[in-house]
């Protein structure tokens, strides 16, 4: 029995999605985006600030945490939640992703898959099972199945292997998970970009019952089209009263398209490590602020934002924090970010809920793609 | 005339001074301590928690504003506090110090200083008029005289040879100065560890009639000891009708000595940079929050102190965000030592208000010389 969790979906318009997951740490609508608290903090942001945002879900990445303070020690601390002070829901990655990514580092066997630490070079061995009770210990309301999430491009056969492989994790993930009222559990489609290997791990997966399903493997290099075309035939074969998750994804374009694909969770680290290198996302699509044209800029970021970055500071007072490496330029233009992505999904919502989001796609992108306003 | 810029001298307790300074930015009451905001940002903070904090005044660098993003641009913004969004009054020091501190890179003479920018080498030569010139473009409320700041300890020569040199650059300065309502000037009180040659220096500026006046050349290596005994037989050349101001001090304890001894305002880089290397100040002394022994101390730093930090995170949780370099580790520590100062002179304030100051600086002291609360 897990009654306090379950997926609503309202509404449809077209394929897009309006929906509400109901959890023990408080409802999420959909679609929305997670921002990343990597180590247990979403990078140069005060908590508040995300919550303020509107962030009604975050992630953190097992893989960090269990190398660092260790889930004993986050049990011991009351979970992720209580640790960082997030009173809202939290999902955690199986730290799958991390791994594959260490290279030379890890090696995958059937039973898991063994890796050296990136702080210190102590050796790991991580199964679904530990996987999952680690997500246990970080008391998430939302834990994922460990996968493994191949490169781009792929095989057809590393492909088959690696979605197979994930489905018997799939399995013993699903074992370990300690069920608890209002938490959930993802699976992870795998596949690479071949249709009935997605369409074999989806129904597979399917049977299992999860809480929600990922689409793993795609934002790994394979580019927006051909993303789009696997989201158009992999969406079908998950059921349509459960979330679905398109994981590590992506640019506002990527994300709007991907809603009208059927997407209804995202995450991503781009906003936040964007704002760390001086790049912001706005309605006009992306700006340097360390371009020098902005030196004398009286104007906001955005004029169409109302974060606190753009109701208070000039884009000169920004471009000025960048040039002297003052840490509140990172802080202001996180902010900014993560406030403009958690926008661009509330006002997703409010096209669906309209049956506007075509209307609403077109309006957004135009001017997304017209570029940032001239210098005056 | 100066109408609106005035010091009122509200009370007494022995030597140590309540009062208020009345400026065209608002007022300020005394004793205060100014979080130092170098490059048009107090480092690590949004600025609003520094507002929030309870700050009344804040101080910027002229040298670091004239090299980066130079005077004219800020006066285009409209001055520092437009800059950076502050609205209350704003201090600026005259770049004497930080240009002493060049060592090699500078050479003083009669007219001035020539110095090679630590940027990029480009050569400056700064008059007593070109730095209250820049001060005037900044619009800063309060404006400093150029000052020769010379190292301790110095030979009597030496220290009466830059005092007179301060001395004549204190009266350049004063004619450079752009009178504007409720905008104030401070003269530098120079003269190392002498009495005669700081008796000297105050009378001559006393006959300048500055706005009020500072104390230079301490916090510069001679102690504490030797730091009060040089404020002891200073401050009886101030006149009292006029603000105090110890430059560059310091710790708690330093503040509490120094308004024993009558001084009124205080800057210092402290609590911000403390906060970025993991060092906290609290009712307790100070605590290295990188030790080991917080790893699962479930505490605030302080349990006496009411800031953001405390009230909703333990020493464990910042403990990780400092050994993970996570930046929300120096913006919280930042946050709460800003705050830890700021409320140290509110207390400090209330007890002189109360002539309890005595028994308000044996309570704090008795608690910060305890050291930190014990590991449990």
């Amino acid at each position: 029995m897990n009654d306090r969790f379950k997926f609503k979906l309202i509404s449809k318009d077209k394929n897009a999605r309006l929906g509400k997951i109901y959890t023990a740490h408080g409802d999420i609508e959909t679609p929305i985006f997670m921002p990343v608290g990597t180590a247990g903090t979403v990078k140069g942001m005060h908590l508040r600030d995300v919550e303020q945002a509107g962030a009604q879900i975050i992630l953190a990445n097992t893989y960090h945490l269990m190398l660092r303070p260790g889930q004993n020690n986050i049990r011991e601390m009351g979970g992720v939640r209580n640790f960082m002070g997030w009173k809202k829901p939290l999902l955690t990655d199986s730290g799958g992703f991390q791994i594959m990514s260490l290279g030379k580092l890890r090696k995958i066997e059937q039973e898991g898959v063994t890796f050296k630490s990136h702080l210190d070079g102590t050796k790991y061995f991580l199964t679904p099972k530990l996987s999952t009770d680690i997500q246990n210990a970080l008391d998430a309301t939302i834990s994922m199945q460990l996968d493994e999430c191949i490169p781009f491009p792929a095989s057809y056969e590393e492909s088959e292997r690696a979605m197979k492989l994930s489905l018997q994790w799939a399995a013993q993930s699903k074992d370990a998970f300690q069920k608890r009222d209002g938490y959930g559990q993802f699976g992870i489609v795998q596949g690479s970009t071949f249709q009935d290997l997605r369409k074999h791990s989806s129904q597979k997966l399917t049977e299992m019952d999860f809480d929600g399903y990922a689409i793993g493997g795609l934002a790994v290099g394979e580019g927006q089209e051909l993303m789009f075309k696997t989201l158009d035939f992999t969406s079908p074969y998950i059921p349509d009263n459960k979330p679905r998750y398109l994981m590590g994804v992506g640019k506002p374009d990527d994300l709007i398209g991907a809603v009208k694909r059927g997407v209804d969770m995202f995450d991503c680290v781009l906003p936040t490590r964007s704002g760390r290198t001086g790049q912001a996302f706005t309605s006009r699509g992306t700006v340097n602020i360390k371009n020098s044209r902005h030196i004398l800029d009286k104007r906001p970021l955005d004029n169409k934002c109302d974060c606190h970055t753009c109701r208070n500071f000039t884009r000169a007072y920004l471009h000025h924090l960048f040039k002297a490496q003052e840490i509140l330029g990172l802080m202001l233009l996180s902010l900014h970010n993560i406030h403009f992505y958690i926008n661009l999904m509330k006002n997703i919502r409010i096209s669906i809920k309209n049956k506007e989001f075509e209307k609403f796609e077109n309006h957004f992108l135009e001017n997304y793609y017209l570029g940032d306003v001239e210098t005056i």
